[in-house]
């Protein structure tokens, strides 16, 4: 039977890992959801930054060594609002504008946010199915000692900086999940879901919060791995074990297991943190100890392969035990 | 008595003289009103083609070669448009779309047209007042033997090149003047109102058939001169000569006095079309032969001294003559 894969990812670590996915599968075998709490309108323009990151990855035009935006970008748009006072807290560059003016021209004329996903990955030439996680808008707010802010204010404009409390995703509950989602997790033909090493409060927890999307992960008959985004205490980027920090969790790929809980049959964890396999395991958690920082595509290919492999020794242990 | 001049203008001519006035006058003595009946939606963004030009220009920052847009511009939206297969018949430039999304996202937040036009051009450091004629939408549109053309089909996608048969100005009758456009002509301070060397069709004629600015015009004390932007049966730039000729009129400035008629008071002509001057004169319309090309600031501000020294000459006239 020919497998299929999903994967769950938000940005730059989320696409790394993507990307080498789609290395590895043909386009059949890989449908990638994207978060999309983090969009916002930013200059009067429809920005979906994990969609954008992850469709830029998989084009191969983004930015390699940043892990977003475009590689080659200018700024001249960028400058000029500066000039006019205009909020240049948020780069825009040249190019990623060209992608917004698109996005936001088409959701105003009515086309659903997949749609308009849909035909600039066609315009790209990325032939793996990307679905943002929802056409409805989620926007995530980070509750912190700085008030409840908008995430990209808390991410990008304070660079982080305030002290988290919490989350909130406005709109989740009315929020409808990609129906392809669904149906790759209700599929018999679904060999596994991953969830790629991104933030699990503020990339993942989105998708997982849709309504339906963890009674339909827990329905699953595929095992569900987590890669840690979490490599021996800190995050490969991001403000993910800072977080943890905050909430008073340690900062460990142990306590991403712990948040994923029970959602997950399998996780994965670096090399450097071999020594928290046991616990991880007492947990009812299958654990695969390999090397997960991805510096370079062959890290990324790599990374994907042993995780696709982990994949199907779970299923085969599932089958082995099913009676 | 310190004299105001009210400079009415459309783009890339209108423009240059409206650089030289400015060089000439102090903030307090120019009010430049643009044309915006060529103005029109974009890739969802508000583009003012004729108000960015004269903006641009007065700011020192335009493309003074090409006579619209920025100098120095860069074009990688536009490449990466072409890439999502997006509309590019219309070239906006990197730093010109930083111009458009603070109009867009300022107009969508509820200011008008003028005050977005007073922040952009203090942001830019243009001292002089430049206005749009209106607030209101007005949309040009060229009837053609390919039909009814929106303004920039005509002008920019089809290259002019369908044959003109009229035009209407979409909106015009519910537009209302700038009320400083209407408050300049009711001045008694105001020296002069000077018709900038702009298609007489297509940019100046959507100032003059707004409500009341006919009426104001003929009301005024002080001259209308007109500067033909017809030289020697040509136009520097722009289709204002083909018109003339579609539209079954000589292609002369003799042409262009005559559709302005008796509004004026004062007509400008380039040397070359001296001999002109005579029939000119026969309608009653005072006539200055001057070098009218404008290929250089110099030129610019000759031409505009001239204009100044006509009307200086036309308001003694009339002071002598009324008893």
């Amino acid at each position: 039977m020919k497998r299929e894969i999903l994967a769950l990812s938000g940005g730059v670590g989320g696409a790394k890992l993507a990307l080498g996915l789609a290395d590895e599968l043909r386009p059949g075998e890989l449908t990638i959801v994207a978060n999309t709490g983090d969009d916002f309108e930013h200059l009067g323009l429809n920005v979906s930054p994990d969609l954008d990151t992850v469709m830029y990855t998989l084009a191969g035009i983004g930015n390699a060594e940043q892990g977003w935006g475009l590689a080659g970008e200018s700024w001249s748009a960028m400058d000029a609002l500066g000039r006019y006072g205009a909020e240049t807290w948020f780069r825009l560059g040249d190019r990623d504008i060209a992608t917004h003016l698109v996005r936001s021209q088409l959701l105003r004329a009515g086309e659903s946010l997949s749609q308009v996903t849909r035909r600039l990955c066609g315009a790209l030439g990325v032939a793996h199915t990307l679905l943002p996680m929802s056409d409805d808008p989620v926007r995530t707010m980070v509750q912190t000692d700085a008030g409840e802010l908008p995430f990209q204010d808390y991410f990008v404009r304070r660079r982080c900086e305030p002290r988290v409390g919490g989350f909130r995703f406005d709109g989740i509950d009315s929020a409808r999940p990609h129906p392809q989602l669904l149906e790759r997790l209700r599929s018999p033909a679904l060999g596994a879901t991953v969830i790629c090493p991104s933030n699990p409060f503020v990339s993942v927890a989105p998708m997982l919060r849709l309504p339906g999307v963890e009674a339909a992960l827990r329905a699953s008959a595929a095992p569900v791995i987590a890669v840690s985004p979490i490599i021996a205490g800190a995050a490969a980027k991001g403000p993910a074990a800072k977080m943890l920090q905050e909430l008073n969790l340690p900062q460990t790929a142990e306590a991403v297991a712990d948040y994923y809980g029970d959602l997950i049959d399998g996780f994965v964890i670096d090399d450097a943190d071999v020594a928290l396999a046991p616990a991880i395991r007492e947990r009812g958690i299958k654990v695969l100890v390999v090397p997960t920082l991805m510096r370079n595509r062959q890290d990324k290919v790599g990374l994907a392969r042993r995780v696709l492999a982990f994949a199907r020794a779970l299923r085969e242990e599932e089958a082995t035990c099913t009676p």
